[in-house]
């Protein structure tokens, strides 16, 4: 017999868990790097980083927006330099800094940059339906943690309570989207906007991220989805987005032209 | 010795996880409450519930703002109800629909709630600094799952593992609080703004609805959310707005009229 655990009275902290202490604040003095833009994103191409890369490269096809596009290594610690926590005090990739405003402006959370973004360029927010568009962009920052744990639990535990109910919450948002996706082509309708930037990063990283396309039967159950993703996943802005501090072997570490996406 | 867990390759349904199926959609045919105010309001006392009624007393006690506030009995499924999931396709409470306009706009997730009323109305954000105000929004929208999932494993659960790692993270959350609240009276500084009411429901339900706030040590160590949490939660709209389809002895199922408050 195992023995049932008890937890104590108070938690102590006993070791970093996924990386993670529970603490705050600025670990060592470092500034972040800045370049020639007014735009500055610090990021990492994760799930969430993806959201804003995605987004500022969809706004460089359509308006010319530039910006200066850094990784943030969190295995190095990036997110704890001092700088960093000054401008995002969670220490949460992605931050976006506009230096084109005095004193300049920090953005973080990646939906409040999506949103930022959108208002300050006037592009992807559907002009007729802005409030459809703004309840799924905070529905994707909501999936976000769930995808992410359902992740943690699945690729590096075995705690079987554990993954059955995250498979269950993310199935559950998968099917939600499925069946929403079912009269229209893009999430707000005919047209692309800002909501398919935020969602779509989501629900590649069960696949690409986690690797649990068959667990979750990603491509049998959720035809919707499916079509979607295809049509979101091959934009020229997309494809570029994603490789922007990637992790893929045309992940590029700085981008500050888009020339910076040919490789040698 | 136990047996290590290998997940199948295709995960399957096979019961309800905390309540929750893998699924979508209406289960019967309901149509929704309404009631005389432009603004109806569908939702239930939990962290997230909390948040749009709060807005929405405080709305009443600065402008007058009225609406009409009805509870969503989550037990009896009443948000897989047709004109429930019409309105809102995850079935997350709360739900705001705004008939004061034609057709009517529906409002989803709690943050985009917040945003839609702040936006609507003109208060609780921070004239000289909506982005930050707009941050902390969307990262209290961000807390809201990974505080649930700690609730959720340290409730119903002894998984030890599952219950450190979300206990790691919720601690994490509020170093970050605590910290940030060190050198100001409210999240976005000497104003109470909607990043209070987004954030403060969720800090309270860590102690009012998991009971964890010995185990997390919520008081001993977090003295600066200590100080914030009192002078919130002794507003009178915060008040009021905590009972709205609540779960103490003083719950209003139906708020029309600021004097449903009143007990007989």
């Amino acid at each position: 017999m195992v023995p049932v655990y008890v937890p104590p009275e108070v938690w102590e902290f006993k070791k970093r868990i996924a990386g993670v202490r529970p603490t705050s604040g600025a670990r060592h003095e470092r500034e972040l790097p800045r370049g020639k833009h007014e735009l500055q994103l610090y990021t990492l191409g994760t799930p969430n980083g993806c959201k804003a890369s995605i987004l500022l490269e969809e706004l460089h096809d359509v308006i010319g927006v530039e910006y200066d596009g850094w990784r943030v290594s969190l295995v190095d610690g990036d997110q704890y330099g001092s700088e960093f926590v000054k401008m995002c005090p969670s220490s949460h990739i992605p931050l976006l800094v506009d230096r084109g405003v005095d004193p300049p402006i920090r953005v973080f959370e990646s939906g409040a940059i999506v949103v930022y973004l959108v208002e300050k360029f006037g592009f992807y927010m559907p002009k007729e339906s802005p409030v459809e568009c703004t309840n799924w962009i905070f529905w994707g920052h909501a999936v976000g943690p769930v995808f992410a744990n359902f992740g943690h639990f699945f690729c590096t535990t075995k705690i079987r309570d554990a993954i059955d109910y995250f498979a269950c919450e993310t199935k559950r948002f998968l099917a939600v989207l499925d069946l929403h996706l079912q009269d229209r082509r893009y999430v707000c309708g005919d047209e692309y906007t800002a909501a398919d930037m935020v969602i779509f990063p989501m629900v590649r990283g069960l696949d690409v991220f986690y690797g649990a396309a068959t667990f979750l039967a990603l491509d049998d159950e959720y035809p919707e989805i499916k079509r979607w993703r295809t049509s979101v996943d091959t934009r020229a802005a997309v494809r570029r987005g994603l490789r922007v501090a990637g992790f893929g072997l045309d992940a590029i570490d700085e981008r500050h032209e888009k020339k910076d996406f040919i490789l040698p």
